[in-house]
């Protein structure tokens, strides 16, 4: 994807091409069962894939690990029919998946949504707003959460809505300050119907089920600025020891190798973070939640400095968008405030401490 | 300038009109001798007035500071004649100036410039390429550094480039992270002739002039930086107070509180340090040199720190183009790179310190 | 002081002596008016003298520093005979002065005191328990705030409590890990009958008073701390360029010559937000009481880290008693707690800023 | 430990019988071969040892890692009968060791070490002093770099000089921060003549032996610093589910609930790199010493971070040395500064990156 990336941020496409192809080595349900196209990965293997493919592209392959996340929710939550039904397609990306739950007035509060699904028959009736949807316009399976009962979390289901549901539409397409390469946009329901058929687990499991999938989901993202921080250490590295200023190269200079030193030490600490996270929620160990929250707030952190301290190692051309490294800085940013805010994860290991 | 900073930052608008009109109310020469169209006012009123101007968009501030960079450089040291020749039109913005210090292979290392002016008569005939120029391209007026003699600081002169000379061309228009509403592009002289006449100061002492010129600079651009983070300050104070999460303002939540509290902090930090710079400055003082570079390096690494703090207050709101902050953000970002890098700044700081 | 500190701190010494000389230089009421032996200056001129005097010794600077706060509130909130009777002896430091605000159950949240004074007659009997008084057993004169009506910070009224008072005691000697010149003792009253021509102001206006006090405590502190970072600064740097590694004076380090101009950097700033604070308070701005906090909580977290990046510095020797850079870290070190901690200061300054 | 660590701190003791009755649970040569009394345990449980211990009493610790490195050092290095000889006494620590490299002109520099150790037939005469020798004084066997051969580091060997020895003598005990369970004196040798069958290891081989050692040396420091931290958090919770202010607990703060979060997640990030460096130690692979050098840099200076901000989680208690959170701030401070400074760590690190 390297080569592709600059083009895709600046022209803001959608490579869809690339990422059948991403799907065709099995990219497209890393950790998802086999017997429905998944690739039976684990979730450390999904790290190491999505670091490895943010090296490429952080701004597509984030999205592909949302993808990932929804296409799982389905795997390990919807029924056999529904698994048979939707996983195949999202597998191969022949369809793609969006994330559907925070709105317009609640993000970090994510249990208070407020989109409705009224039962009608064998039907629900959905109303309300999605805002800031990765895929939003472009993807063909939603996964949406939705109030089926009353307030707070246990009054939320999860439904997939399909592509072309009557009274299923979308908003303008964001501008954005990086993660140009995936739309962006509102996805509003105006009665819109969808079969009952299409809930995933039981009324009322939805929120349970949203914040499944956001564990690992946390996991991926921080994965993928490890990747864009790697790259960008790589990056720095070898222009300290190709630019030369003051008659020797920058790698000459004490402070920068120093500077060097703490963001290779900070990038190695970020991936133990991730790995041992991924680890802990694969064996669905206690400390998961934990640990997942801790790696998401250190690496997403962590990384975005690494990448915005190489881009200062490049002086005025990493300011250029002939150099990769300022789209890794444009690209992070968003993985400190998306997939629970860097805030909300303070609140979650906070929590934990405190009730131990 | 407000309404209008998103649009020029998305189509890489350089305002031109807009520009005129600021020119009108004396921001063309600000510091500039009255004789010559220059406002009279002392480098304190031109802090006060670009961190006013930033708050509206930084970008356009920021090239506005440059010019008046540039023409105070003509006003300071150019003859009667060249000052009553260059600096009207500049002081009226009819005419734009470009600073062209540095090149591809001399960024921190200015000194070793290779831009050369071999005399010919009453001409200078330039060769070489000048990188990252502000307004390259759309400018009238280059300011140019250039080798008539030996190597090191001391073989080098100051010449004025106009605008149509033989042998003077651009590079493409870089594509940047951000000061988006100013041009960037290579300025290359193929065989430049230019009189004898535009050349500003003695022969050898253009590097002075050039770092006399980017003492003020510093300040200036350090008040871009303070306009971007005042502005990020209020809208997240603002943005606190009105965004509902969990049944109430997010103002109400300790951590971003006590947050705010330390941006506040920061920011008067980062103005003391900036208005005391331009006191010394302007009364010339032994110290004036160490605090514009401390100046400059606390504020505008503090500032950035302080928007992109505002950014990520904003939750995803803070990551659209629809919102201002992340504007704030890609524009003061290069302030930490340009007119010396901060890792000049530290070089230029401790120097003083270790001479003592 | 500073050929004493050392052992002052390895031997818990409270310098009597040498504080009385300082007294005969104006050092015992700064700020306080010439009629009762004050020295009538500004409070930008005891920020410049706590300043200076910290660098010899931090701690015994910062009780001086407490000592002016006491006799200052009864200089400017007690009656002319009240004035007359308590400030000359000390102004001279012929006595000292405690500051009684805190309890074993009241920090942060002061105004929740609980130590009790019931009028009975010509006095009030109070009880109850101060802690962490600087001075507290070796001073002769509490000013103690103490409840007089109902809960809240309008049931508290200041009395001073002279030593010798009938119920007055204290408890042990604290032992610390810095600010050993100076001693701290809990302050103890039992059924303790003073006058209450002793009540500085009227009843319900202490806590009025210990904030007022507290204002410029807070410069005061925060002047200390200054000093002890210029002071470690200038240890730092003459110990860079005299020691030697590798063949050449540490400071041929860039690493730490760029350590050494961010310190620099820092320390200037921390100057001038104090600086600016004793102003505003001097003029009773509007703005002094958030100026006060920024300035507490900017300057004693920058120099404590100023001096601790000193201690670094110094390798090894800068962890012994025989260098006295250790002992600025100790002694600055509970200046980010005390006169309101630095998490205080972050409410009042977020208080002021989402009050605008 | 823990009951009698503010004891031992304030007091000065150097722990011999509770040392010894730590040497009967194996940790005096804890990954030592068994043949000759050590523990045969791994570096990984070494590690999860000096962090258990450290939660105890760091300094303590902190010295029992540092008689392990250098009894490490003569089994791994030392002939069969070296090892039979020296190494049982210092398992069951009945005898002491003390590792002496740094002197008073070379600490970062230690290969330019001056200490000269002449041959006379069957011994060594020894000239030549160590700087800030942990154990020094109280010791029985010195494990002492000294310049065999030509400047630089191959002109270094390794002897062991036992206590007693002639021309042996020791420095003013050093007073210091912390780290005061554990004296620290100079090591002064004059005309000291040492057997040669004390060598360890081959002429010019002593600073290869002393930089293994510190490899181990500096997972084990780190470990200390982690069980500091970790133990800090512990307090610095509990305090704050218990203290109240404003009538609710510490712990209802929201801007401390985060810090708590912070302090943790940093705290795991330098468990794993510890852990990871251990291994990597334990398996001799070829990033070893990276990877510990990295753990060392990032875990003491995050660990030094944690214990203070657990101290100001205390307010002014966090001051006192009732309370014994400020011991574990005295106590890991050094831990950046020796065994190799955090400056050297990142030279190391840098140097690696830039070999790539």
């Amino acid at each position: 994807m390297a080569p592709h990336t600059a083009e895709w941020d600046q022209k803001e496409l959608f490579p869809v091409d690339v990422m059948r192809k991403a799907a065709q080595l099995g990219f497209g349900g890393v950790y998802m069962r086999t017997d429905v196209g998944g690739s039976g990965l684990s979730r450390l293997d999904a790290s190491v894939i999505f670091e490895a493919l943010a090296t490429g592209c952080t701004s597509t392959t984030a999205y592909i690990s949302i993808h990932n996340m929804c296409a799982w929710m389905i795997d390990a939550f919807g029924s056999e029919e529904q698994r048979h039904r939707f996983c195949p397609p999202l597998c191969a990306m022949e369809k793609f998946a969006s994330y559907c739950l925070t709105e317009p007035g609640s993000g970090s509060d994510a249990a208070s949504l407020l989109t409705s699904a009224k039962r009608q028959g064998d039907h629900y009736v959905l109303n309300g707003t999605k805002a800031f949807i990765s895929g939003g316009g472009e993807a063909d399976t939603y996964v949406v959460m939705c109030r089926t009962g009353g307030p707070g979390p246990k009054g939320i289901s999860c439904v997939v809505v399909e592509k072309g549901a009557p009274g299923l539409s979308f908003g303008k397409k964001e501008k954005k300050m990086g993660w140009n390469s995936q739309p962006t946009r509102a996805v509003i329901f105006e009665d819109c119907a969808v079969p009952v058929a299409n809930r995933i687990g039981a009324e009322g499991q939805g929120f349970l089920i949203a914040m499944q999938g956001l564990n690992g989901g946390r996991v991926n993202i921080a994965s993928c600025s490890l990747g864009a921080a790697h790259a960008s250490v790589i990056l720095a590295r070898d222009h300290l020891k190709i630019r030369k200023q003051f008659g020797a190269p920058l790698a000459n200079n004490q402070y920068l190798q120093f500077k060097l030193a703490d963001m290779a030490t900070r990038l190695v600490a970020s991936r133990m973070m991730i790995r041992s996270a991924a680890v802990a929620l694969q064996e669905e160990r206690e400390d998961a939640v934990a640990l997942c929250s801790m790696a998401k707030l250190f690496a997403t952190d962590e990384c975005f400095a690494i990448c915005n301290q190489a881009l200062q190692m490049h002086g005025g051309y990493g300011y250029l968008k002939d150099y990769v490294v300022q789209q890794y800085v444009r690209d992070t940013r968003v993985h400190q405030i998306l997939e629970g805010s860097n805030e909300v994860m303070r609140m979650l290991v906070s929590r934990s401490l405190l009730q131990e």
